[in-house]
C-alpha cells in the first residue's frame, strides 16, 4: 500500500509536470496575435512612408521627417522577424496574411532583405538630420527599394 | 457679347478653381484609414509592451529590451496626434474606434497625457542601455502609469 501511494503520488507529480510545460509551450502569442501584430507594424511603417513622401515631394517640415524616419528606423530595427515566427505562414490577424510561403523556406533571401531595410531606414533617419529636401528623397527612394524587393519575392497582393 | 464671353470665362476658371481647391483639402487620408493608423501604432506599442514586460518579469535579454524600448519611443515621439484628426471621433478602422468624445473636447487633458507619455517613454529607452533589470521595471512602470491615465478617462473598453 505505502509503495502504491508513493507511485501514485509519481504518478500525479509527473503528470503535473506535463501539464506544466504544455502550459508554459503555450505562453507565448497565439500565431494570429503574431499576424495582427507584424500587420500593425507594416501599416505603421505604410502611414511614415506616406508623411516623408508628401515632405519630398511637397512642402518639406524638417521636424516631421525626423520623426517619421525615427519610427521607420526603430521599427526596421525592433526584430519584425519575431512576428514571422512558424505557424505564422497561413492564418488570419486583422486579415488574411498576404505572405508568400516561400519567405519561409530554408535559404529563403528574407534576412538579407531585411538587413538591407534597416540599413537604409538608419541612414534615412540620419540623413533626415540634416533637414535636405533633395538628400532626404534620394534615400527615402533607396529605402523604398528594399521594401519592394521583399514585397517582389514575398508579399502576395492584396 | 464680347463682354459676356470674358464673364463666362472668368465663372469657368472661378468653378475650376473651387472644385480643385475642393479636390486639394480632400487629398489627406480618409478618417478610417486615420483610425486605421492609430490603432495599429498601439497594437506595436502593445507588443512592444508585452516584450519588456517578459523580460521584466523573466530571462532578461538587454538587446531585446533597447529595441521595443526604443520602438516605444518612437512611436510616442511620432506625432500620434495627428491620427486624432477632426473626423475621427467615431468610425471603423479595423473595427471600431473605441476613443471617447471627451477626447477631443476643448480642454481635454489629452496632450499633458501624451507628453507624460513621450517623456517616460524616452527616459525608459535611456534606461534599457543600462541593461539593469530592477530599473527598467521601476521605469516601465512610470510608463505604465502613463498608459493608465489616459485609457481610463479616453478609451472605452473594448
Amino acid at each position: 500500500m505505502k509503495r502504491n501511494s508513493i507511485l501514485a503520488a509519481l504518478a500525479l507529480t509527473i503528470a503535473s509536470l506535463a501539464v506544466s510545460s504544455g502550459a508554459q509551450a503555450q505562453q507565448g502569442p497565439k500565431p494570429e496575435q503574431l499576424i495582427k501584430w507584424r500587420q500593425s507594424a507594416y501599416q505603421v511603417i505604410a502611414w511614415n512612408n506616406g508623411r516623408i513622401k508628401a515632405n519630398v515631394e511637397g512642402t518639406y517640415n524638417k521636424e516631421e521627417v525626423i520623426k517619421a524616419a525615427n519610427t521607420i528606423a526603430a521599427l526596421a530595427n525592433s526584430g519584425l522577424g519575431a512576428l514571422f515566427a512558424p505557424g505564422t505562414e497561413t492564418g488570419k490577424g486583422w486579415h488574411d496574411t498576404t505572405v508568400k510561403p516561400e519567405l519561409f523556406k530554408p535559404g529563403s533571401k528574407v534576412g538579407e532583405y531585411a538587413s538591407a531595410f534597416s540599413k537604409e531606414a538608419n541612414e534615412l533617419a540620419q540623413v533626415a538630420l540634416l533637414g535636405d529636401q533633395a538628400k532626404t528623397k534620394e534615400q527615402f527612394g533607396k529605402l523604398g527599394k528594399t521594401c519592394k524587393a521583399c514585397h517582389d519575392d514575398f508579399k502576395n497582393k492584396e
